[in-house]
């Protein structure tokens, strides 16, 4: 039965194992740094469809088949999916699953949906309600363009501090027991809300949420940041990352060079035009697949802390003159022989 | 341990207990047939806010806080929060608790969301991972309208078989073990599209989810509809009751007096100008908290499926063509002394 260790966070008895995973992005994300570890990279932006909605769905479904076929699992023999993204009503998921039959949770978590659907995943499997889960996010930047800021066609400039949604998705499966990179500890994000209002600075949005979700993790478990391998928040950019980092040194902990965002991971800003970097559900989630479960599975890192960030908000709360409210889900990871 | 019972259905071996729950709803749900059940009803459609989205947000705070004191449960001793609702990017959910310091799990769900909230809730109480936790949605009319249909000042024509969404919220808090309202059985809903594209005809659309859903549950269960004093649907309608109770004679299941659906109880179709009935995540978590639970405890209902169903569409998927997606988690609820 799992243990919780305090308000936040839950240490899981009989910790799931990562079964499969999967990686797939767009034309820029095959220009970047991690190009080498997408299973899939698209030189169509509409991915053979014809909406960039639609090609975002095309995109999760054929990421959730790539999971299910790189681990030789059926996808008959997931009990649960737990899937989300960033358009309202969350249509690319809804309708990337719809044909597969299998029970289905939806989530709203903005970026954090990985780490939010692993959680979920983890716990139903550690009670034993559940023998395989499958957690699916992704988001695409023309699709989350036009909805949360200007149609394409406009062209409107973008701020320095401004984001890159990522054309990217990523499933991991998970299931009970075993060995391999398992899923230790699950410490579940508080709405944090500390007054920033500009939806172009999504970074200082959200990195009072990554602080609040760590120090939890941190002072729940008894772990400091030097205690793991390495720390990837998604998606503060460079900006969000540099104010964690100040953030978290303030209370006296240093995160040092074992932290990462993958916001900044997965684009080479020198050459890429995307501001402080990426953001979506998309992009933690792809990096985790490309980069993050690889990296463990080659030994790279043994013990990562894997803490995804969303910004709660809407077009219309922020022309409504509100604020924009954070959440940080973190899962701890732990690769055994 | 939770027990499967096939490929959607959990029993649970520690059934979860309903500690408190509470109902808000709005000037009409208060010319309703079930106006007594509410907790409170405002006269106002703007709950004292300066928009319908801030309404919605601070009517779901108040149901939520309501649930709370009348079970005299301090916030702070919930473990996790599930809410979502029907606005772009959930944001009345995640502004309502933002301010609760509670974990949060954002879903989306739809209409159906009060049973994926009650369905997730129960399997980590069960699994161990939590003590208490609450499952929280509401609608809008006036959000809703103007988000998935026209703006309210536009005066549009209704469909006959067009819905009206609920204004109104309900809250569950479950907790681990003891006597009163046991949550049983948890039956996850798989996406079912039957085709259906009229934006207009939702019962129509989700009656088929519905069907699937429900036909799982007695088949995994082995129980058939006479071994329910009642089955709630939420929200079908009254054209989508009757195509749901056609779908199942065609199955052999002869639902019969005891099939209610949550959007034909909650308004007076003769007096109220509410087309086939109530929608809206609102609809069934309202009309839970004030007719159902309170049957419950009154002894008028002992064994209950709740059964809500969801559309999965958005405004922008309609527009493009996509038929609607439907979703239908169901629990059952039983009262032991």
């Amino acid at each position: 039965m799992a243990k919780r260790l305090g308000r936040q966070t839950v240490r899981l008895e009989r910790p799931p194992v990562v079964l499969s995973y999967a990686a797939v992005g767009g034309k820029k994300e095959g220009e970047g740094p991690l190009k080498r570890g997408f299973d899939f990279l698209s030189e169509d932006s509409y991915f053979g469809e014809a909406s960039w909605e639609k090609a975002e769905s095309r995109m999760l479904k054929q990421c959730f088949q790539l999971a299910c076929e790189k681990g030789g699992l059926p996808s008959a023999s997931l009990d649960y999916v737990f899937a989300g993204d960033l358009l309202n009503q969350c249509v690319s998921s809804a309708f990337a699953m719809k044909d597969s039959a299998l029970p289905y949770f939806g989530l709203y978590g903005a970026c954090s949906t990985m780490a939010e659907g692993l959680s979920l995943a983890a716990l139903l499997l550690d009670g034993g309600a559940a023998g395989r889960c499958c957690a699916l996010t992704g988001s695409h930047f023309c699709s989350a363009e036009r909805q949360y800021r200007f149609p394409l066609e406009y062209g409107g400039q973008r701020t320095p501090t401004s984001q890159w949604t990522v054309t990217g998705a990523g499933a991991v499966i998970l299931g009970r027991g075993g060995t391999g990179i398992r899923l230790t500890h699950v410490t579940t994000g508080r709405i944090v809300d500390a007054g920033v209002a500009d939806a172009t600075h999504m970074g200082g949005a959200m990195a009072p949420a990554a602080l609040d979700t760590l120090t939890a993790h941190f002072r729940e478990t008894g772990r400091r940041p030097e205690d793991y391998d390495a720390i990837f928040t998604g998606d503060l950019g460079v900006l969000g990352h540099d104010i964690l980092e100040d953030l978290l040194h303030n209370q006296g902990f240093e995160l040092g060079v074992r932290y990462m965002d993958c916001g900044v991971l997965i684009y080479d800003r020198s050459a890429q035009d995307v501001g402080a970097g990426g953001s979506g559900c998309g992009c933690c989630a792809s990096v985790l697949g490309a980069q993050i479960l690889p990296g463990m599975e080659k030994g790279l890192w043994n013990r990562v802390l894997f803490a995804a960030t969303g910004a709660l908000m809407s077009p219309t709360s922020s022309q409504q003159g509100e604020s924009i409210p954070g959440i940080c889900h973190a899962v701890a990871l732990e690769r055994t022989e």
